[in-house]
């Protein structure tokens, strides 16, 4: 009979979200009145309009594929040169990096990306994780078999937690034990930390001293408006021989119903075999390219293109100035009724202390049931997000003023 | 040092399409007056212009992401109910199975299911194929450790080639060792035969008898111009316990370059643990979904959505009407040169033995300096393919039929 990979068994059941729906459809259940009325600044999905620029073109590479001598079939697999050298011109080259073309591969978004990265890697690796993170980089593992079995507290055996907390900034620290994948995030999701030039140098220098490979995940970057902070890995001399960096359209351009994102595997970038031979990973990931897939949807990549317009980057930049904006509102909400707000200057989400004795799930219970509005609670996220809960801006600016007036109004004593 | 996955070192290159390059340039390159002259009939990509119903919903997707109000972000992972609905009325229940709309995944198309389906799969699964075949399904098997190494005759250790061959009508015959995944694609690529009734009966018998899984490709289904012919595995009975099913928008919709297709994952489908735990194949596949993906493109699944409107389905019906009568001009333009035919009844592949002491490369190099013409040597598709060439009817008409008028002037002596 046929065999399954029985590491998906070893999968805890998705918490977090299933979780929140079942509270607010339960508060909903007995005030139903509080329906209508109810503000979700809890998830990670964009809201405004996707960019005209983008929609215009993929109008336009539509009707392309209506003629004959315009249609197109199979695209390259690795991505259009079109997008990949936009991506290189506003990307990486006015970053001042010398990652090229080639080194660029087109996805469907980060999500996929970050779990196709393990194809290429072999069984065996350690890898490190911050905590609190992003839930696909630990659940990928999982089902490839780089972890061991879920663990009662929570998180999977064989995963170096690194937790990043107040004390250290919310910058996670070297690891002392020997790991071969470091997953970092930054701007963060959920902690809306960034790392700084010196952060990513530490880890870059790290990385090099130790033959660790970094998977650097960039999706927020466009959020970053202090300019001393690197957009890029690449930034960091020496990072094309350690790093692969994933970047995303979703939270930029407005692409998460449209999917659109890309890896960068600089040809630099080496692996080793059991017996101790280098491999090129971007080798690897090319093959890996060219035999799953046939290139991300023509219309798709043409308005992926098109945010890289004057037009373009004109609405990217109005796009995330707004919700920029939300996330000022809403820290500064925070901060106005007491509560200590980490994040939101660099990244859409805010991330908030609870008062003093109040739970991740306590403080989501109390705005859930006084102010009927949806915040994520950060113990779902890992250990170290307890005690925080996340704010999204990524809402209607009405939705987020009327989330602010409503945290005048908290109690936060009634759950202590 | 990070490993990497060692069985990608195992993959022999790519070489089919490669060398199809090299001969036609070099051949080009002393006689550049046949370059503007060239006729390829050689690729599987299609050349007609995409159905006006898909071209129009793609459009109306894209300009509802231009308002708040009708924006889409992320999608379910799984693919959105719509098409996942018309799919099972107009796929599976019009040809009387039982599948339902929570058996279908969305994905961008048949090449990615074919590798995806192997990560719910486990290590030591012993795979059948036909010979010839597409390489995509034994490359992505070697991706992921399921044979031994590339053996120097071609092919590699540890899969069971099922020969196809004009002696079994191109039907591969039922493995007599132990096998637990069979890969079966009807219409077939290349060589457009077809699986009846009977011989998809004998093959889900056998796989419900040795508790083997079946994927079914039927890319190729919408050119079954026999009505007794099944479109769906899942009109043999018994087939939903034992059999994965992979579909494509590729060939019928012209969506090569658009990117879409599904596959059927029956919620009886088992498969066991190596200590013998069965498990449900459906949710390790949903799993999968969930955690690797979000889902295909919003305007990308409105358009294959709109196939299967009356209009989308009377232009698919006219767009592989086009290429069947393509494929019937150039069978019988190969015929009527002396030479013998398969396939290309119900598939858009014609499959044409080479005239007798002819190889398929030779065969490949008369035509091309004889008649400018491209084809498929069948050999590039596995040892059984040696002394054919695939003719493929992905060209336009003008083409094809300058294709069959040089055909009569090959002089096949001049290779023997």
């Amino acid at each position: 009979m046929v065999l399954v990979n029985e590491h998906y068994l070893k999968l805890a059941a998705g918490y977090l979200f299933p979780e929140i729906d079942r509270r607010v459809t339960a508060f909903l259940a007995t005030h139903p009145e509080a329906g209508e009325d109810l503000i979700n600044c809890g998830v990670g999905d964009v809201t405004e309009p996707l960019p005209e620029a983008a929609r215009e073109a993929m109008k336009r590479a539509v009707d392309e594929l209506g003629n004959r001598e315009t249609f197109r079939g199979y695209g390259p697999p690795l991505g259009h040169d079109f997008l990949r050298s936009a991506i290189i011109e506003h990307d990486q080259r006015s970053r001042g990096t010398s990652i090229r073309e080639e080194e660029v591969f087109i996805s469907d978004g980060s999500k996929g990306d970050a779990g196709s990265l393990l194809e290429i890697l072999g069984a065996g690796n350690r890898i490190a994780v911050a905590d609190p993170v992003y839930p696909v980089y630990v659940d990928t593992n999982v089902m490839t078999g780089a972890t061991g079995d879920a663990m009662p507290e929570g998180g999977y055996e064989g995963v170096l937690y690194m937790p990043m907390t107040r004390e250290n900034d919310f910058v996670p620290e070297l690891p002392e034990s020997s790991v071969d994948v470091v997953y970092l995030c930054s701007p963060n999701n959920p902690t809306g930390a960034v790392l700084t030039r010196a952060d990513l140098t530490k880890w870059v220098d790290w990385a090099r001293s130790n033959d660790a490979l970094i998977i650097f995940d960039a999706a927020y970057e466009a959020f970053i408006r202090d300019d001393s902070i690197p957009h890029s890995i690449y930034e960091i001399e020496g990072a094309e021989t350690c790093a692969i960096e994933c970047r995303s359209f979703s939270k930029n351009g407005g692409f998460t119903g449209v999917r659109c994102g890309y890896t960068i595997c600089p040809t630099a970038l080496e692996g080793t075999t059991r017996d101790g031979r280098r491999v090129k990973l971007h080798d690897l990931w090319t093959r890996r390219w060219q035999t799953r897939s046939n290139g991300v949807s023509w219309p798709v990549q043409c308005g992926a293109a098109a945010l890289y317009s004057e037009q373009g980057r004109r609405e990217v930049r109005m796009l995330t100035d707004y919700y920029m904006e939300n996330v000022r509102i809403l820290r500064e909400a925070c901060e106005s009724s007491g509560l200590t707000v980490f994040g939101g200057r660099n990244a859409p989400y805010a991330w908030v202390a609870c008062p003093d004795g109040v739970s991740s799930w306590q403080a989501f219970d109390v705005m859930l049931e006084q102010g009927h509005v949806v915040v994520t609670p950060g113990c779902g996220f890992g250990r170290c997000g307890e005690g925080y809960f996340r704010v999204s801006a990524f809402s209607p600016r009405s939705a987020v003023e009327r989330f602010a007036e409503r945290l005048e109004s908290i109690q936060w004593l009634a759950c202590t």
